[in-house]
This record gives structure tokens, C-alpha cells and sequence, in this order.
């Protein structure tokens, strides 16, 4: 898996965190693990919802809205120069593009692309038939059975860079796995971004709140990658956040044009709740993302041409009864296995699914939720799994005990993606020569020597007996999450990091805290 | 969708719970529910794991099964003297079968079929595009929130019955939904058909513990539907486990000539645990399953050919540190994909899928396993759910939270099911010519026509602000679900029964029990 690539960042970054590789090497000898983090394939088909008919006829609403409706950039003149050169119809702050205008615009975007961290066992994938999965995103407050619902510090922050860091299932150490909020507003990028280089060696997001905090992302990355070695390499992501319906304000280009400047990965989502930010029916809101997102990814390619994207959405119910979100809902799954349909006609990496919830504990309802949203992600054939671990209350809280259940169905969902492998071994004919009918198996030659790769075996699952289970406290699954977290972050092993780059990050974040006001707002 | 065949049942049953129709009418009339029971059809595809090469390596491989191993019927000289006059391998016990074979005796099934309920509405078709769920079967145990786990009784089973008359998300009855173990095990068959055939007009499952109760249930069966209309239609299915791996007993071969023979339905369903009941690579299982469903359903049609059956199966995995069963699991996922594609090969109505699980409580385990194994069930196309509301610990114990939580899931399935319409309507054009980039989309017209209809509507999901959960008194849907199970017993009407057929009913449960001795083992 290694190439020239990865051997340039290992020269930039000589600390190859010997302590991981042995440990990810010790797990890989035990009974049912799932394949540990990197580079992943997926080996089973995509689900296919929708004959191409179908998907043709919400292309074709795509391009009437790009045509007829447009999409508002606010605020961003150079965004508007660049479509009025390209050719669309610019009125005031209104882009309309002709019929195939948009799509053509984002022709010259990769169909899969690696991001690389400073360990080079730690290259993705995206886009084709691989899968990356990061924690949730943005959550302002932090939940967990001892310490209860409360906001979120820069102490959680790190501790779930560690966490994402210490599992084999997740491969992407997130960007904003909580909000820090007892850090100034315009100061929190730098802790963070300095968080995932320090505590992780997996590819991240940084900040996309302003154009400056972008930047200086992105000149923190280069501080341990280098300049050189980011102009050919993508190592950092910004998740561009449409203004939907129809909207990109100037602090999302702005952002938008500072990672793809850089060459570095954008991800665009359309936010959209049905009926709110877009009409109620799915298949208007499926052709509004398509629109949005092409529209995004459009103005990526007019900045840096074969700039590395990510075509996102995020597209779910609201309860129409209250108003408010819902997810894991079989509208929000037929829209799921919907746009992963038309992000394949661009041939672009696909960002969907995630385990999501509106539950504000991980009782039944959250797993089901998540378990749904994730499963229909995973089976529609996304590559980038936003908000896949810690997910809860509508992404208003990061769940400690949840982050590892999620972590636990992320496994699951690799050991499904490895398919079934039909040879002579798995067929077993000698076992039904040896145990015959009316036999039983378990002593089984093949048996002996399938078993430890047979099944996946997870950490917090309970298989016992009642009797057991009663008398070892008849805890939930929510009460062994809350042992097993604690337990993640005791075996992990901290990444060394080069005592200069790290002098130089913590100097280039005490410059940047300095020269600014605190803001709280 | 009424036909001569439900005229002639309304004939014999003129009460046609008028009350459960206007109530059916009344909730199609609220915001966003699923549709209710009867005759259900997907619309949406299923999902292809496997290529067409790899079915065909499965297939291969239960042939040699029949054909090298062979299956054991154990004291039933009738099934190996029809085997043998069909040409098939019999010595001693032990039946061989010509690749081919046993697949061209399965070839007189019918490829879907209709099951009467005693009200025309509570027809239901298995086979083909369409779907029927029902509630776990077996469990000896029951649990809920207030009275906590315990033997369940048969006050226990009735409730259940009314519960899933009561929902419009199952449209089968079920058979043994729990064992009311205060009545003798050989006088328990009379009491559950007596409960079915009193408390519900739905189809639903008898005895097949011994061939004399397969017989008493469609006795039973002929007092309210009468013997020619039997003769002609499905009412009654028995649920024919196989003894795996290979092996059918004269218990079960029994229930099954019994069924076969008066035209009614049986379902083939081996269990296998894989690394027990047959080799631990589920390749390997798949085959054996095919292979003893094939043979189960041969002899059905040997006893008479063209008996409606339904091709089942119940594969899941061990936990190999533990030998437990465990479910939902990855590999039991893949599996139920493959066995779909497998039955689809035979084009008979499948039996796969159910909200299983190991685990004690209705927590995020229970709900995660749940949604797991029914989602892939669904998605690769299962025509019969067993299992669909209640199955905690194994199958060991039927939960009452469980039971409406997973109905809840049960309609938000058929919602899915109901795939996307694109039309002018869905797609919204007017509703972006109104509101436009920027607007909100609540109050547009396009919304206010459609909200109704758009999203399905839980009865037990929170997607309340935190503020307002905390305040309601932070329950978790397990909590909020016994509040609801009670609620949905509260609003359900009972069918009516004329009053003769029910004096015949208990008349012929009288006599039996009369007959036998009490039987406690």
C-alpha cells in the first residue's frame, strides 16, 4: 500500500509510531476483528433504488432549477466574476447556468483521490469503492453517564481526537468532533487543528467558519507536511456547509476558496430539512442537492482545477407535527440511496449516511436511528461517512458512551463490506464428510481452523446467558459503553510527534492567539 | 382487492369489524402514516449481493449436499417411501437426491399465494413483491417494564394477539407469540388458536409440536372457515423447523404431512448456528439451508402437490469466544442477502429477516440488532417476516416495549417499501417559483398541499429539544413504549365472532382437553 507518496511524508515526519502498528498488528491476531484503519475497500455492490430513468428525471429537475431558479453567492464578488468568465448568467448575486453548464464545470474533479497523514499507514481513500469514516461533527455540548449533559471543553475535544485515534474503525480523525466553547470563537481552530496533528496521525478537517481560520488551518498543516509536499498532496478538509435553499454566503466560499487554493480536499453538503429548507417532498429536495452541490463543486474546479472534492449532502425529515429534525426515518433512507445514484452519474466521491439521531441518550431509539442511517449510507455506496461515532440530539451533543456503541457498528459494517468469500474453504465439504447430519460442527476440523477469522466479535455486545447477565449487574449496553470508552483510551498508544514541529505549531498558535481579541460570539 | 374468494369468506363470517375499518380510515386520515395491513406490495428493488456466478457456486454446493451427505427423515417410513417412489437414493434413513431433483419436486409450489383472515380485509399474499410481518414466536418468557421477566401465561398470549390485531403495521397474526406455560403443553395448542381465530381476524400460524395438534389447529380452522372452503384457500400455516444440520424428525415431518396434506401453508425453516448446527463459513450454511429447504419442500409437494410454502430459513452466527447465538451481525446480514438471491432462484416466497437480538433489555443493543437484521431483510426482498415485533434474549423472551417499538419500525419499513414517486407533484417545480434561493419553505402552498402525506409519523420517537425531554421527564423510548404498548391495547375494537362459531370453538377445546391427561413436559 505504501508508495513514493507516503515515503515523502515518512521523511517529514521520521516518528512511525511503532506502538500502533504493533498493537493494530496484536488486535489482527485475535478472534473476529474487523480490518483496521487506512486504506479501505468495499467488496459488496451499491443498493440501486431508482431506475436510471428515474435518477434521469431528477438530473433533469437539477438543471431546471441551475437554469430557472439559480443559486444566490453572497457576498463573494470573485465568486461571481469566476461563473460571469465561465460563462453562466450572472445577475446581482444570482448564478443561472445553462443545461449541463454546472456538471461540465466539475468534470475536471477527481473520481477518488488519498489524503495522507504524517503516518503513512494512515493514507485514505476517497471516492471509487472506498469507504472513510470520521466522528460527528459540531456538537456543542458533550454527554456521558458520570459527568451528564454539559458544554463541551477543549478537554473533550482532545479526548476525542484520542479516542478517534485509538480505534481501528474510524480512519478520519473528524474536524470539529465537539465545539470547545470554553475557548474564544476566533481562537478554537487553533486548538483544535493542533489537537488532531498532535493527538492523531489521521487525515482531518480544519476550520471552515472564516476565511482566515481556513488558512490558518491550512498553514499549520504545512508547518508538518511542508509546502512543497501539500501542493501535490491533499492531507486537509473543509466541510463547506451550503446556506441551503440555494445559498452560499461569503464565509463558506471564502473557506471553499482557501482549501481549494491550497489544492486541498472540499467537501460540499446541502444541509436540507424537508419543508424547510427546501419543499417537503424528497424528490425535489434530491434534485435541490444535486443542484446545490454541483453548483459548490463547480466553483472548487473554477479555482483550482482537479482540486480533490467530496460531493456531500445531508438531507433529512422534519417531524411535521413539531417541526423538528428527524433522522434514520425511510424518507431520509430513500433519499440516501437517491443521491448516492446521482453523485455516481458525476463519478465524484460520495459523502452520506452517519449515525444519526434526534435521541438525547443512546437508548433504543438512537440505535435504531443510527443503525438505519448507517446501514442505508453504507449499502448506497457512500465514501466518507460524516458523524459516524458519538452522534446524539440531533448533533447538539456528543455522547461519550454512544461514540464507542457507534464505534462497534462501524466494525460491523466493515466485516459486511468484506463480502462473502465463496472458495473451498468456506463451502467446508470436508466438514459435512467429517460431522455428517445430525453432527455437531463445533469440533470440526474446519471448524478449528475457520473460527478466528469466521465472525466479527464485538467489544460491548452481550451474548450471555439472562443469569449471567442478571448477576453481572444487568447493565445496558449503554452502561458497558461506559466502561469500554475508558478502556479505548487506556490501551491507546500517543503518536510521537518531532519535538520541533511541535515547538513550531504551539509557536504559531501562541502568535495567532496573541495578535487577537478574545471573541465569544 | 375484494375477489369471490373473500366474498365466500364473508359468507361464513357476515361480522365484518366495522369498528377496526372506520379506524383504519381514520388514521390513513393523519399526518404521515404508513398504510395499514392487508395486502401489501413493495416498490422498491432488492438488493443483489452476489453475482449471478457465485449464487450459482452456492447452488452447486447444496446439490452435492443432497446428493453426497443426503438428508436424514427419521421415523416417518410415509416421507421415504414417497421419496423413494419419486426415484430418489433412500437407505435406512438417509435420502440422496440426483443433482436437480429435489429442485424439480420443489417446482409445483406455487410462486405466491393468498392466506384468508376471517374479515376480507385481512387478506394477505406471500410471494412475488409483496410482504407480510408477524410477531416472534416461542418465546417462554415475557417481560415488561412494570411486572419485569417472567414465564409468560396464556393471558400473556392473548394480550399479545389483540396487541397485533390492534396495529395496522403487522398483517399476520403469528402462531405460539409467546408459550403460555400455565396450560399443559399438550392442551397449549387449543387455547393459542382458539386466541387467534376469537381475538383477531388475521392469518396466522398453528401447532406443529406434534402431527396430532397440527391436526387440531386446522380442525379448529375448518369450524369458521368450513372444509370446502379450506379445500380450497390457505388460512393456517405451520412453521416447520428443520432438525440441523440435515435432519428432519417424525415430530416435524408429521405437522408438515398434516399441513401439506389439507392444502394449508408450511414453511421450511432451518436453524443453524453456524459453527454448530453446520460449518462456521456462512457459504457453507447458505448451501445447507438450500439444500434442507429444498428437501422439506419436496416432501410437501410428494403429500400434495401445489400446497402453498414458503422457502424460510433462520441463519445466524456464535460468538466464537462464548458459543452463544449472537444477531444482526455482519455475517448474518450478508447471509440473509444471499439466501434471498437463492430462493429467488427456486421463485418461491421467501421467509428471511425479523428484529432479532441477544440482548436482555430493549436497549440501544436490542434496537441496533434489530434494525440490522430487519433492514437487510427487507432490503433483499423477504416476503415473510417472523419475528418482526416483541423477540428479546434469543427468542427466549417476548418484551412488551419491544413488541411497539419494534412496530414502530415495522411501519416505518412499509413506508420504505413505498419507494419515491417522482412526479410533477414530488419534484416541487411551483414550490422554487414561490419561494425561491434564501426562502422558507413552511409556509409555501407546495408544502401546506403536502405535508400530510410526505413523512411517516411515530408514535414513540422523541424529537423533542432537550429542554422539553428533560422537563417531560427524560424518559427513553423504552419508557415511552410502555406507555404505549397499553395505549395500543386501549384503542383496539374487538373483532366480532358469531356467536355459534364460537360456541363450536369452545366446545371442541372442551372436548380435547377433556380427552387428554395433563402433559407438563
Amino acid at each position: 500500500m505504501q508508495d513514493s507518496t507516503s515515503i515523502s511524508i515518512t521523511k517529514r515526519s521520521p516518528q512511525r509510531s511503532g506502538g500502533r502498528a504493533a498493537r493494530v498488528k496484536a488486535r489482527s491476531d485475535t478472534v473476529g476483528r474487523a480490518p483496521a484503519s487506512g486504506i479501505i475497500r468495499r467488496r459488496i455492490p451499491t443498493y440501486e433504488l431508482l431506475t436510471q430513468e428515474a435518477v434521469q428525471q431528477l438530473e433533469d429537475q437539477a438543471e431546471w432549477i441551475l437554469k430557472e431558479i439559480g443559486i444566490e453567492f453572497r457576498g463573494d464578488e470573485e465568486a461571481l466574476a469566476l461563473f460571469r468568465h465561465a460563462g453562466a448568467d450572472v445577475q446581482g448575486t444570482r448564478v443561472r447556468f445553462e443545461a449541463g453548464h454546472a456538471r461540465a464545470l466539475c468534470a475536471s474533479a477527481p473520481a477518488q483521490f488519498d489524503m495522507h497523514g504524517r503516518d503513512p499507514a494512515s493514507r485514505i481513500r476517497l471516492g471509487g469503492d472506498h469507504l472513510v469514516m470520521m466522528p460527528a461533527y459540531g456538537p456543542p455540548f458533550v454527554l456521558d453517564l458520570d459527568g451528564g449533559r454539559r458544554y463541551a471543553t477543549l478537554a473533550d475535544f482532545e479526548t476525542f481526537v484520542k479516542l478517534a485515534y485509538a480505534t481501528p474503525y474510524l480512519n478520519h480523525s473528524g474536524g470539529t468532533v465537539c465545539e470547545p466553547v470554553d475557548v474564544p470563537v476566533n481562537k478554537r481552530h487553533l486548538d483544535m487543528v493542533y489537537a488532531h496533528l498532535r493527538h492523531s496521525t489521521k487525515p482531518f478537517m480544519g476550520s471552515v467558519t472564516a476565511p482566515e481560520r481556513a488558512e490558518d488551518s491550512i498553514a499549520m498543516a504545512r508547518i508538518v507536511f511542508g509546502e512543497a509536499y501539500m501542493a501535490e498532496h491533499c492531507v486537509i478538509q473543509g466541510n463547506i456547509n451550503v446556506n441551503s435553499p440555494l445559498v452560499f454566503d461569503d464565509m463558506m466560499t471564502g473557506a471553499l476558496k482557501a482549501y481549494a487554493r491550497a489544492g486541498q480536499g472540499v467537501v460540499i453538503s446541502p444541509f436540507i430539512l424537508g419543508g424547510a429548507m427546501g419543499p417537503v417532498t424528497q424528490p425535489a429536495l434530491l434534485a435541490q442537492a444535486h443542484a446545490e452541490t454541483m453548483a459548490g463543486i463547480a466553483l472548487t474546479q473554477l479555482i483550482c482545477p482537479g482540486a480533490p472534492v467530496v460531493y456531500g449532502n445531508f438531507l433529512t425529515t422534519m417531524n411535521l407535527k413539531t417541526g423538528a429534525p428527524s433522522f434514520g426515518t425511510p424518507e431520509a433512507n430513500l433519499s440516501t440511496f437517491a443521491i448516492a445514484q446521482l453523485c455516481r452519474r458525476l463519478g465524484l466521491p460520495l459523502r452520506c449516511g452517519g449515525q444519526l439521531t434526534a435521541s438525547k441518550v443512546a437508548d433504543g431509539q438512537a440505535m435504531q436511528e443510527a443503525a438505519d442511517s448507517m446501514m442505508t449510507g453504507i449499502l448506497a455506496g457512500t465514501n466518507l461517512v460524516l458523524h459516524a461515532a458519538g452522534w446524539l440530539e440531533g448533533g447538539l451533543t456528543m455522547n461519550y458512551e454512544k461514540f464507542v456503541m457507534d464505534l462497534d457498528h462501524c466494525g460491523m459494517m466493515l466485516a459486511m463490506i468484506a463480502g462473502l468469500e465463496i472458495d473451498d474453504n468456506t463451502l467446508g465439504t470436508e466438514a459435512y464428510r467429517e460431522a455428517g447430519p445430525g453432527g455437531n460442527y463445533i469440533g470440526s476440523q474446519h471448524t478449528l481452523q475457520n473460527f478466528r477469522s469466521a465472525n466479527y466479535l464485538s467489544d460491548i455486545t452481550d451474548t450471555q446467558s439472562f443469569e449471567q447477565w442478571r448477576d453481572g449487574g444487568q447493565l445496558t449496553m449503554e452502561q458497558r459503553a461506559s466502561k469500554r470508552w475508558k478502556e479505548l483510551l487506556h490501551e491507546r498508544t500517543a503518536p510521537p510527534l518531532d519535538e520541533g514541529i511541535d515547538e513550531a505549531l504551539k509557536d504559531f498558535v501562541a502568535r495567532k492567539k496573541h495578535a487577537l481579541p478574545d471573541e465569544w460570539h
